[in-house]
């Protein structure tokens, strides 16, 4: 995937409520998928569905040990974001100085 | 809108490289309709529909001054973004230094 396509689904992934609650839950700690499912009122396989479009949009890593997947955040889908907020945020700072310059 | 529906929007709206294009040029400054529908190969219809959505999302504001619609960046929709993601960051970061101090 080249950047551009990445960072669609990276903002798409977190359209979601329940994506963006288990992405809350990992940055405190890895989980099991069974874990992350109980506070949720849905299905295992409603939660491995959402676990599924984490894991390709690069936010979420998984891993199958015998009988458990383990998950835990992959920072790079978030970095990639985060740049890419972060460079928009910076461009506009800037101009909001110049502008605070021209009137101060 | 409540918060959690307010991000869904928000990641939403960004989930696509012609309003993130879009963003990135409000980002240097305002801009008419058609200043910002030049660069793209669509009809001015389709840009204005892109412009709704991230106008839906608190991400740009428009205001209309005779004919010309003028187009520039909303920070608050950017900065509730933001917030969510430095949050999760801020929790992860701290678990990394919790895990080096405990390896260091």
């Amino acid at each position: 995937m080249t950047p551009p396509q990445c960072l669609d689904t990276t903002f798409a992934a977190l359209a979601d409520p329940t994506r963006r609650a288990i992405l809350a839950r990992l940055a405190s700690g890895e989980a099991s998928v069974t874990e992350l499912a109980e506070p949720f009122a849905m299905s295992l396989a409603a939660v491995m569905q959402h676990l599924q479009i984490l894991e390709d949009s690069g936010l979420v890593r998984t891993e199958k040990l015998g009988r458990v997947r383990t998950c835990s955040v992959d920072p790079a889908g978030l970095a990639a974001m985060e740049r890419w907020v972060r460079d928009r945020r910076s461009i506009w700072d800037r101009r909001l100085d110049r502008l605070g310059d021209l009137l101060g």
